[in-house]
């Protein structure tokens, strides 16, 4: 069954006569069409039969499969053309990510249609990584590793929160990465407890933490993970908090199995941390699923009612951010196979000092 | 009157009790608040009373400029709180470019409102430019100046598209700017004939144009000039065709004052250009608007009605573009100010030969 012919299924099960999709990233996924837009309209239409693909001349786009093209100008409306397609009377779902601007018009020109979101339904099929992309989500996170253990290494020359971003990203395209999967986060002290710190020209302390946020883009697939490292002795307090964090993690992880609930998975994070007297400083969801994109469904922690099932690929990322004082988070990506469950960062988590 | 006050005249003008919007360039430019939130809940709400910003705890936000700080934590439902905000059976507006999956849930949780694309009037608001903006945007251009001195000269050195295009970014970090306003184009002989052609490894030939659209973001504020160079003599046509878009910028800049219908300085330029027997290879717009963003309102070519006015700010910049052959473009931005017209970029327009 091809992606798109997936995407049926989950259409049907959902109760929609078309869809509508905009997300490059989606678009891509289920036709191999790689565009970047820009602000152009870029549209895929799937309902029960057809499949057409909705691209300015500018691309080029000329080979698409399972889609048939239908290649505009600009000056042409092309919105109004994909509205046309839409059968009459019926519930269809547009991409989550349409611009407002665009469902907008798509409800005015068709007031005889209801729209719900419907970006959920790629998420799904996305959800659920085949053997192909399993193969790629593990050599993503085994270069991740890779790096991880040069970053550390550089992070022993003792220079500012800055520098090792700058230097990060060369360790990547060096391994044959085609870049980050995000905006690295490298904080020291303090900047450790912002969970989304922006690196800037801030040098260690004696006996700082130091956490690294990092994730490449390997042959289209994302990886991310997190360690935290002390820059000489850490505090008895700091010392605490990561056996903490390790200890939340690892349990989750133990946790984890096919069929088990998503959120369920937060919550034995999240207890072990109350338990240990740090709930509050735990402010942000265990973990979040990743592809083709950094943040993808599933999420852990929301109350989504998904449970654990083979494809899926998620981070687990525990962490504990006291203001003023400083931060761990420990991260790794896990995947949901036939076998069970598969831990794909295999860099060490004991408490190190540098 | 502050920038809040101002979209709320607009608001009332076009009949809107209320608005939401998610773009962060726009809450940052009515609030001073800057947040990269990824995909979370990131919105300013804005009545004719009240103005509230919705944002997560996770980007420690503390101060805001007139709007009231309503932070969530992951797990809340802030959508939800920016929905019940809304007066009464009224016809409210949201971003244009807020996702569709918020929309379709205000819709759902309000259906006694009517919902319009309401991104156009914070994009009117920034369209005119305060005495701060006005300074920023002249040294941004200044600095651009600088840098196309310095590239050009860089030119003569005789290295591939890319190679400029990556030893450009230096010359803007050390003036000062925070990077890039967009990718630039450096494109040889039929190159230059793609107006958004992506530099590769190609290496100039005895007699080509190179074209150089390039652009810094300084203080927040961005840049954007294009000049065309010769590598060796010109052939006679394209020594004809730099002379006609020269002339036809120069028709423009000309009939630019405070009062006309911005279109017509499109036509002006369009006229001089079809006159000269190349109307078919000038394909896009004369201008955009810049300020915050590279495109900005207000646009210069398509019939949006709009005059110039104070403070309003784009570029003109009109190209002819053979295939096979090359292009020319030549392009400044310039500032309709109360003394009339300011051409930002200063650096010369005869056709160089290097």
């Amino acid at each position: 069954m091809n992606r798109i012919e997936k995407l049926r299924v989950e259409m049907k099960k959902s109760g929609l006569s078309a869809l509508l999709l905009t997300q490059p990233m989606s678009i891509a996924y289920l036709t191999g069409v790689k565009v970047a837009p820009g602000e152009r309209f870029f549209a895929l239409y799937v309902d029960e039969k057809s499949a057409h693909l909705f691209v300015n001349v500018l691309f080029s786009v000329t080979e698409c499969s399972d889609a048939e093209i239908q290649s505009y100008k600009d000056g042409d409306d092309p919105l109004k053309a994909a509205a046309e397609a839409f059968p009459e009377n019926s519930t269809c779902g547009v991409d989550g990510l349409m611009p407002a601007k665009l469902l907008l018009r798509l409800q005015a020109l068709r007031s005889d249609l209801r729209f719900t979101d419907g970006g959920a339904l790629t998420a799904l099929v996305r959800m659920y990584k085949d053997k192909d992309e399993q193969a790629k989500m593990r050599a993503s996170s085994l270069q991740n590793d890779e790096v991880m253990g040069e970053l550390i290494e550089l992070a022993k020359t003792r220079i500012s929160e800055k520098e090792l971003a700058e230097k990060l990203l060369p360790m990547y395209l060096k391994r044959g990465a085609s870049g980050f999967s995000f905006d690295p986060i490298t904080g020291y002290g303090p900047h450790a407890a912002e969970p989304h710190h922006v690196p800037d020209g801030t040098m260690p302390k004696e006996g700082d933490c130091l956490v690294l946020d990092i994730g490449g883009v390997l042959d289209g697939y994302c990886s991310d993970m997190t360690r935290t490292v002390f820059l000489g002795e850490p505090s008895p307090e700091m010392r605490k908090i990561y056996e903490i964090v390790k200890g939340a993690q690892q349990a989750a992880l133990d946790f984890i199995k096919p069929g088990v609930l998503l959120k369920d998975i937060d919550t034995v994070a999240r207890d072990y941390i109350e338990k240990a007297g740090y709930g509050q400083y735990f402010t942000h969801r265990l973990g979040h699923g990743i592809g083709l994109e950094v943040h993808e469904e599933p999420s852990i922690g929301l109350p989504n009612g998904l449970h654990a099932e083979v494809g899926m690929c998620f981070s687990v990322e525990p962490g504990i951010y006291v203001p003023g004082l400083g931060g761990v988070r420990i991260e790794d990506l896990v995947m949901i196979t036939d076998e069970g469950v598969e831990l794909l960062n295999k860099f060490p988590k004991d408490l190190i000092v540098i």
